[in-house]
């Protein structure tokens, strides 16, 4: 099977100019196949805001109401994304940006109200690989937003990180894939005030161990956690590093079973 | 070859509610192999005014600053084209968004000031039809934004006739295309103040006729122009209608060498 790179990156990486260069630069080079899957949320807020649209956020995620939804519609599958595919056609790759609705590639059903109502946020129920594949095939680099719709015509927003670990999962039945979660440090840290300690391979038993110890906590937890859940569905490596170590073979944390 | 109809829709139609739906029904509706290709004017205007962006106009043309700029990615190929996407899935379409820079499909480049500064407007300079019509033929239903890009990174703003007329010469060399403008009248009227005096067919020496009458003035004659280039480019049909009427095979006006 041919190798496929998919790389995730943060709204903060693809909304600085100076970072997002660098990034770009850096995804270019990787080598062979590959996915770029970005997020938005930081110019979301800033264009709700300028609409006079609170942003409203629980435990990390958006509260989408039908006035959100437009918002994060207009940035993340407009301005985000065709920026990004502008530029990286610069660059000479042949770029094309995709919500889950396009193709119908990624397919997920609006989150059910408990004790959150979220809102328009769908939860990833099937992803379609054959098309994109195809794609991929002919050397299109997708571009995936944080968005994709229920089927009955509706958008939904969705998680960019779990849009990558189901992608990764649902391609691993034609490709040899190998899933980057960009973040701002050079990896999971031994201790989060020494950017120098990453650790530089996590197992099941490692990660059952430093969560005891109380090492690794907070947001890392669901990393992780989509991490060995990614790999037990074949996806053969998961990598956790910082944007600007993107071409660098040996760098960050790897996560395998 | 195969048949292609591509349907060009002015923002009025895709931007209100009832006659999106009536339009989409009927876009379902036509047999085959088809595209999409949408304005989304009003809704640019509307969103650029919440944000405190005042819309110019010349003749007809969006004057776009680097603000502007921003506020059609977002419409155009955010809100209106993800919108439209969604719909049709939900119609059992396999709908692709697209823009000019994904896929490298429309390359245009910046327009040359001279008595007006359109500012980040694109001319078309070339379509890449290849990988478009790969998908086509996949039965994928391309939706294109009015947007193209100028191969060094910048999105720019594109007329929809233009891109529609464009896309149709191109895909002329794999598909017998059928290119349909609709527009809120019937057709090219003989009387303006009678909506049932469709023209039903037009060649050049009924329009040099009818222009030299006055009965032809105004808009539909660039419109005319460059339905008698696509003819001249290979295209096969051009149509020109309502978008209500678009499902009945003998209505509107039929332009013809």
């Amino acid at each position: 099977m041919n190798k496929l790179t998919i790389v995730k990156v943060g709204g903060k990486i693809v909304e600085e100019e100076s970072t997002l260069r660098a990034l770009l630069t850096d995804f270019a080079k990787i080598e062979g196949r590959k996915i770029l899957v970005h997020g938005g949320g930081r110019s979301a807020t800033k264009i709700a805001a300028q609409l006079g649209i609170e942003s409203q956020m629980v435990n990390g995620r958006r509260i989408t109401d039908a006035e959100t939804l437009k918002v994060v519609t207009m940035v993340y599958a407009g301005l985000v994304n065709k920026n990004l595919v502008a530029s990286l056609q610069a660059l000479g790759l042949n770029a094309l940006g995709l919500t889950g609705a396009d193709m119908d590639i990624i397919r997920s059903e609006k989150r059910p109200v408990k004790e959150v109502d979220y809102g328009f946020v769908g939860d990833v129920k099937q992803v379609n690989a054959l098309l994109l594949a195809d794609l991929i095939e002919k050397e299109v680099v997708p571009v995936l937003a944080p968005l994709t719709h229920d089927g009955a015509g509706n958008m939904l927003n969705t998680n960019a990180d779990t849009i990558a670990g189901e992608t990764a999962k649902a391609l691993s039945a034609c490709f040899d894939v190998t899933l980057v979660y960009c973040f701002e440090k050079k990896g999971v840290l031994r201790d989060e005030n020494d950017d120098d300690s990453v650790i530089s391979d996590i197992t099941p038993d490692i990660y059952k161990e430093y969560v005891a110890q109380g090492v690794i906590q907070g947001g890392m937890i669901p990393k992780l956690d989509n991490a060995f859940e990614a790999l037990r569905t074949g996806v053969k490596a998961v990598v956790i590093t910082q944007a600007s170590e993107l071409s660098a073979k040996e760098s960050g944390t790897r996560v395998t079973l």
